[in-house]
């Protein structure tokens, strides 16, 4: 028997569309025991949140999030809305005993993620970030091969995530759907949207970050606001940021973002040398691993391009058929059948939000290294 | 208002999952007059496709194709069985005045096609066939580029369609799955199932074909039954199919399939080379398309590695945001919204029958010059 | 101590210069027994070869290359001019007792190559025809692979030879640097000059054709003269070339040629698809080979990007360090060390003037098929 | 006329190799006035440099260097032995007033490098520093286009030069052919070795740099003797090295060099993000560049993949042609030339000792930093 979690939206964005997407396709292509129900949509527009609801079938609306927290048919709160808002959201859902399941980042910062980890542990509800990338199958493909043993002691993990979309100094900044850009919404620039996949990443492959020395860059100093043509402002996000780090385990690492690498579009990438093999993957070819053994016979060794869509590689069995690819939207749904599944099995899925803390923890040191210029220690989550 | 298209689907195999799939996403992405609703599903096993229809929601079932094109409440046919029965079930869909969407190829050879093409001429029915290729961004971009006058004299053209999954001897043919190794159910192998993609895309890019000379081989010559296991057959398909074409526009093309090609998973290949630029791509990258163009500056003169993900490239402003990828079953989704489109501008979306009949006739040619050894002229459609 | 070969050269363009770096960097690399003496340059107009001399390090000149032959101080006579020359040059030095080296094609048709073979056997010269090809590293590297057995039974062999360099009317035919485009000098266009390398290629790779259809195409039916500005005349070349194999094996072969591939350059590559592995090279990246192996484990496999670069990798213990690649010129000062190496050991480098002349006999039969559209068996050498 | 330059070079090992095929090659490739001539070689064991002349065509041996430099016959002295021994005999052949050549990195230090500059600028010879990289035609090109100003505002540089050869433990350091793995002799590890490649390719490119960050990292802490088996001693060379920079135009470059990235052999990268274009480079396809152009038609826009074999390529003339790729030595001939044209001319081809030194200041700000964690700012040459 199939047990119904009923979901409810917050948020109608790039985000919403993507979940909105997850739950509508789950059952259609995983058979978990949990499978998500999606019962109410929500927006501080009534015809927004109405016209967003019938499109991808959402069974209500509500205008007022504390009053969809409030509604006793719900069980899970998806937080799809700027970063500003996911503390007060999360603590509250939590606090009313619902799941929650949040966008990443975590929070603006470390301080107020801690609050919303307390507020889900204390609560003891089922809780996630949704960093899709680790559900890109050749992402999961790389982790299961370090699980392996495959890499041997790792000495580099160098990632890069650049994009090109804000050179234009006619970008305007804040508004709908360019609250990334502002500060006061997002909380930082590059380093909590990009940086925090990167780190999300690497974490999950080779373990914590002990220090970090960084430097940020804000490229264009003023920007016009979306919603008030004329008005023109400072901008206060981080244009681009890079950072050296040491980690736990003795392995060096470098780290990029920046929305000014003029030709790269997703060009989120990590390269990891250890002494038995590496890896490399590119967002912008997601479909595929490199990955070099040294165990390989001399004369024939070199990268391997693997074409991850065989069934044996992760999640591939529940999609085509080999040498059919998967998209962009797909990483939500196979976070989500993960999620479903740690219900199922009581082996909560990761990134949790203690998980996720970890990341923002980085994401504050890389933050407060490129103001003071010194070496900053990663905290303890 | 929307004018809702009553659908009923038989089959629910492979491409019965991919057609469902479209159906069931079509609204979310596209805004097109003419929507389908999911009336019902067939299927001669009344528990699978019942299993099928609920997991789909396909809102009824029917075990009889007969049967179901004879409902006052369907609309369109969509043919998702093996080939050897798309004939009669389109004739006498056509004939009940429904709608039809067929797999590829349209037919076992051109002598059914052409019955087709009068059933539904006759008929006056909306018609199509799913090359869903086309309707990769990538190769719809190509498209663009030729219609924008860019190559310029076209020479060569080089399509390959190379898969590697039948090496295996212990492979058997025929059965649910296995139906495309079997010729009394295929009509042929690699020509009709992956060389019908290559011609197709061919002639829609540079147009049609005037002669043809090939070989086939059937490398392993005989395998077990699926249905059967211990009884061994000849095996009657094309394992293999290479051919060399003379277009009718002075330009000369090679072709090439199989399913032998160790390494290859599903290398839906081409390049043409014009006079003023050239083009190749390559669906095991289906984001891409390379492009080179002899009018750039000399010394910065080299193929455009272009990522087909923005918002001005085909399809893709239905999609997510510029650098995120869509993947194989997107093909589907955006091949029915153009046929929607079709019917709400009355202008038919492209291949429909008369169209594939073409393909359908190089096929043969094909074939009967692997028979014979000379060079065969195309009929005419 | 060293053997010294006092050899002559005939001719002073592309293949002089190629052939003169040879012989002049060969002690600095390779430590064979037997060493070439650069003795004697020849060509027809005395200022140009003197200069052409000096700048080599040719110790002397001659005018004719009857003269150059009869010269008793001459061991070797190294043949670098026009294929219409080749047949009495090399009948006429071996029947002098030299050992003949010859630029491919072996000669202007089989009936010529075949008087060169008899010539140089009943001589008993040491004879080779310069298929620097083989001599990529990658390339050598491919046939090793063969040879240990790795690709068990080979289904298909792919192999294309494009360039791009012929697309303007304007260019003109004939004349010192375009006697390529003259039939009269050339014998033919692209089956000569570029599939003559595919074909050796191949057949040293997985062995002998056993028949072929083809078809030739002139896309610019007539040039001026190069040397006669404003004479216009036909063009009697092979533009472009493309055929169907049957190989003695078993396998199906398709190649193609041409000077008409907007955007490829030096786009001579090959594929081979074995029941095992699978190879694939690519001249425009010469230091790399990629291999695809079956037995590689299952989630990590994938076409290898082998760097042939290595010390254990054909030839690159003679160069300089892993990493380091070596260019378009080294093929042909490798070739020279075998054939030096085939004198000190009496084992004779190949393609010997016999082996050379199997590909002459595909090549006639492409041209024949070509004229005929029939299949066309191959000849025996 | 042709103006002789009588060469004495000193060290035989890699780059006594390398310089001494440039040397014979030369005028075979370019007509320059000024032409070397390979009049002495020197090392201190006289067999070993007797067997190395002879092979090269070195007229005369020398056992010592200072010998070597009093010879009145001798106009320039090609340094190649350790970096510790580059001071002393720049400074003594600037003294006895011959020209001087000198491998990179220019010193142990810009103290060395000062003492170095100040000798050959006192004694007014011409004066060179064999960053061979600069003469790769692709990074040439990418120099020119920046010169061109196709680039715009530069935003990002990112470099790396990272290869895998002393992963193992067993590796020796120390002795003739290790003498890169010993402080004593090499001064530093990674960063005079490989990032001064690095960082003087990114100078010539956008700039100078106005302050770094960096990190080091020896993995393998204690290595055995090559010369003294048995004897085990520590490593006090950078195994790898990281680094931040800010240029002095306001770019964000990140810096990395190791030799424990396992699958990289001599991946020297760069990318560079300008406003309006892009470009990327990897010695491992030295022949490529890769250039975005922002300008181009949006729907086909990409990297440009560049065979950077034309004629109107930098250099690219003098070699074979197009399609005909050069290989790794052809950098120090290109080098060469350039040094011999800027002879000819009188405007002295770069970098020279000079500019050479701003490089080395960079280091020791690299190396200053990663002893103290500080950002460091770079001292002026």
């Amino acid at each position: 028997m199939s047990k119904p979690i009923n979901v409810g939206i917050i948020g109608y964005g790039f985000m919403g569309r993507a979940h909105s997407n997850a739950y509508s396709k789950l059952t259609q292509f995983f058979d978990t025991e949990h499978v998500p129900v999606m019962k109410a949509a929500c927006a501080r527009n009534r015809d927004t949140i109405t016209e967003f609801a019938g499109r991808w079938g959402w069974e209500s609306v509500e205008t007022d999030w504390r009053a969809l927290i409030e509604r006793p048919d719900i069980d899970a709160i998806d937080i799809c809305v700027p970063n500003h808002l996911h503390r007060d959201i999360a603590v509250a859902a939590a606090r009313a005993g619902k799941m929650v399941l949040c966008e990443k980042p975590l929070a603006m910062d470390a301080s107020e993620g801690r609050e919303m980890c307390e507020a889900v542990e204390r609560a003891g509800v089922p809780n996630l970030v949704w960093f899709n990338y680790r559900r890109v199958p050749a992402i999961a493909l790389a982790h299961q091969l370090v699980d392996e043993g495959r890499l041997g002691r790792v000495f580099h993990y160098r990632g890069l995530y650049l994009q090109d979309w804000t050179i234009s100094e006619d970008l305007p900044q804040g508004g709908h759907t360019l609250w990334r850009l502002d500060v006061a919404e997002a909380g930082s620039g590059v380093t909590g949207d990009l940086l925090a996949h990167s780190i999300d990443t690497a974490m999950w492959l080779i373990g914590g970050v002990d220090s970090v020395t960084a430097v940020t860059e804000t490229f264009i100093k003023e920007r016009e606001l979306q919603d008030e043509p004329g008005k023109v402002m400072p901008v206060g996000i981080d244009d681009a940021c890079a950072f050296l780090v040491k980690f736990k385990n003795g392995a060096i690492g470098t780290f990029e973002s920046t929305r000014y690498a003029r030709g790269r579009k997703n060009f989120n990438t990590f390269e990891v040398n250890g002494a038995k093999a590496a890896m490399y993957f590119n967002l912008e070819e997601a479909h595929k691993l490199l990955y070099y053994d040294h165990a390989d016979d001399g004369i024939i060794r070199g990268w391997h391009d693997v074409l991850v869509t065989d069934s044996d590689h992760p999640y591939m069995s529940h999609w085509w058929v080999p040498g059919c690819v998967i998209g962009y939207e797909h990483t939500f749904i196979n976070a989500l059948a993960d999620f479903l599944t740690g219900l199922d099995t009581g082996v909560p899925s990761q990134p949790d939000f203690r998980c996720a803390l970890e990341t923002q923890l980085v994401c504050d040191a890389v933050l407060a290294s490129a103001r003071t210029g010194q070496w900053v220690r990663v905290g303890e989550a």
